[in-house]
């Protein structure tokens, strides 16, 4: 029986832990909200849970409820997990997925003004246990509300590790896109007085009833509560652990700014609404790597990738690794069959083979330049394009070719450090 | 016999190439410069090399001497490769690394007027080759310079690929470091109108006749010639493939702004020069790896590591992985002695175990989470820790010990996107 959301003491291996029981998503562990507001993960094996006090589980019946209005757009939430699509019961303690809309009305009530709001929630998890599984999913669940005439446009919820990830998936994922899809999460939980993922959910309906057809995510655009930015699912990355303006666009510029009252200020060339309907290509294929290029890094690893599809080497610089060493064993790994494209460890600008020898080397023995795309956007490109074709010549014809903004030929000035 | 200088025609499978040959540091390539400046570099196997040009490669005897100029502090450069140590020969169109003081002093007559340089090059070599024995050497190097009591400080000259991680190495392997080390590089040859070497040599020279006892990075701190900034060996990335001002501190801002007049803004708390004695401790375990996490990564690649002495794991957010499928690999590895270190992909910010019950799974288990310490310095130092101890348990606590400021409590206000 579960004991989550009672008050228990857990006994581990001489430690006592008192606090209220939460819903763990790795079933190995007991979750514990310690009274100091941190959460603790205690293994099952080994722990003796002793109940201090009941739940009260019971959540009232929320006067909020849906009431259609008419003269509203209609807004679909996908509810996946994370941070920002849970909230703190204060009574128990306990995390809740925010899967009924009567909660997340009643915790925004902003949100009710703008749009009619349906949830869906195809799970809930930690974002750092998504795979390319839950990517095809999530694409699934998206289309099918896009496709739906009634809806204006979609809110992904999401965990901020690797929600840059999940963004560029559902870029490729999802052909033809015709409606805005905004993916938001919060950096702080709703406990917390500097709870993040409101705005950004506000900031995403906003988004999501806009004319920008593309998949953004939509975040604090600075540490304060003044606005998000909207930046490509392509050319994203999260460049801080903890700042609420972690998301940051490289090698351009967010696509728009939005405040939390509606005001959009647009910054960048985007995709506009269309009524055709999206087609969901959202195969990605399992066996690719990406691997981050070290001095000293021995070519070896190499010999562990021979059954992968496909490797994104995050090299150093302009695009380099130790061709010394390396040239021969990537060789032998392309002649298998084997896609190696080249991306850098430097965040910002873009991989070039003719500038140094180095470079000349590995284009010319079949590595190929991913121009100014993300190493993380490499991975996820990779993935998708071999889910949609094993012909490898399609395949170096594809990860060169721009396909959902991953690529651009030229930096925007101000796209450094934006 | 080498034909380096040579106008040549180089035929390989079918295609023909004219230019200048370079020096290749690649034995198994032709390098050859083309006459729109790029450099190609052609497997030697395969390839026919047909002489059109003889080379005109006597060096003019260099009317600039160093004339030591007694009133002037003196100073070492350490010569290593990479794109500022060469010049290119007009004449030949080959690069030449500047081993001779009379090149370097012709090149940028500036630098005689700041201090007497003196010059050795214990290698010429592309920085995306080097590796820990490079940097035991170059540290060995360095050393020997500083504890020369005529010596004010080093100037380290290196490519820019992996500078920051040979800064990091540096800083742990010149214990109790007397005297500024400025590792100084070039983002464009000096071929090229927007050469940057020359200043940020400048400023590297009035670097190391400071008073900052500290291993620096020391380039250009904006892209336009104002002034370099010196950045902490162990707190700097290069964030830009191509602009000079790539390298970036990391929650932290630099430790000083360096104009090329000699005048130098400090920002930072900073080690004061000193006379003691410098110990070399330039033993790096070369069993180290650095391991990037991404959404769906296979634990199986853990067993490709499992005779090695330590790992750096670049989680997620805020040092994650999915423990669904990584708790249980990972443990095995950390009850074999080796020892796991997490640092984030988000390259600013800090790691913490205790906020979400997936990094308190992780620590529970042995995972040791590394604070602010930015991924390549965590590599290199734990290449070094392990080459100065393989006590687990002392390795456990010199990670999480401040030795050399790569750790630090509290992040600049600043120091996002600085």
């Amino acid at each position: 029986m579960s004991n989550v959301g009672n008050k228990v003491k857990v006994k581990y291996f001489g430690s006592e832990y008192e606090g209220i029981l939460l819903e763990s998503s790795d079933k190995n562990m007991h979750l514990l909200k310690l009274t100091n507001g941190y959460n603790v993960g205690l293994p099952r094996k080994g722990s003796k849970v002793e109940v201090l006090g009941k739940a009260n589980l019971g959540l009232k019946a929320n006067t909020l409820l849906i009431t259609k209005n008419k003269s509203l757009p209609n807004v679909s939430l996908i509810s996946t997990g994370g941070t920002i699509a849970s909230h703190v019961d204060y009574k128990t303690g306990a995390v809740h997925p925010m899967t009924k809309p009567a909660d997340l009305l009643g915790k925004i009530p902003e949100l009710k003004k703008i749009s009619n709001i349906s949830v869906s929630a195809p799970m809930s998890i930690f974002s750092e246990e998504m795979n390319p599984e839950h990517w095809s999913k999530i694409a699934g669940f998206v289309a099918r509300e896009l496709n739906k005439d009634e809806i204006r446009g979609a809110v992904v919820t999401h965990g901020t590790d690797t929600l840059h990830y999940t963004a560029a998936a559902l870029t490729f994922a999802l052909e033809g896109l015709s409606k805005p899809v905004a993916i938001v999460g919060g950096q702080r939980s709703s406990d917390r007085g500097s709870f993040d993922g409101g705005m950004n959910l506000i900031c995403g309906v906003h988004y999501a009833i806009s004319d920008i057809a593309e998949v953004a995510t939509v975040l604090h655009g600075t540490s304060s509560d003044d606005y998000c930015i909207a930046n490509r699912g392509t050319k994203v990355k999260k460049l801080h652990t903890s700042k609420r303006d972690a998301f940051r666009p490289i090698n351009t510029v967010p696509l728009a700014k939005i405040y939390p009252n509606g005001k959009l200020e647009k910054h960048n060339g985007y995709e506009l609404r269309h009524s055709r309907k999206i087609k969901v290509k959202s195969k990605f294929e399992s066996k690719v790597a990406l691997i981050k290029y070290y001095p000293g890094m021995s070519p070896d690893i190499l010999k562990c990738y021979e059954d992968y599809k496909g490797i994104i080497i995050e090299g150093t610089g302009l695009g380099h690794v130790a061709t010394t060493t390396w040239l021969e064993p990537l060789t032998k790994l392309i002649k298998k069959g084997i896609f190696v494209g080249m991306t850098s460890q430097a965040d910002y600008g873009r991989v070039d083979p003719y500038v140094y020898s180095t470079g000349r080397a590995l284009t010319n023995h079949g590595v190929v330049y991913l121009e100014d795309m993300l190493s993380e956007t490499a991975y996820v490109k990779l993935s998708w394009v071999l889910g949609q074709t094993n012909n490898i010549e399609k395949v170096r014809h594809l990860m060169v070719t721009n396909l959902r903004g991953e690529l651009s030929t030229k930096s925007h000035p101000n796209a450094f450090l934006y």
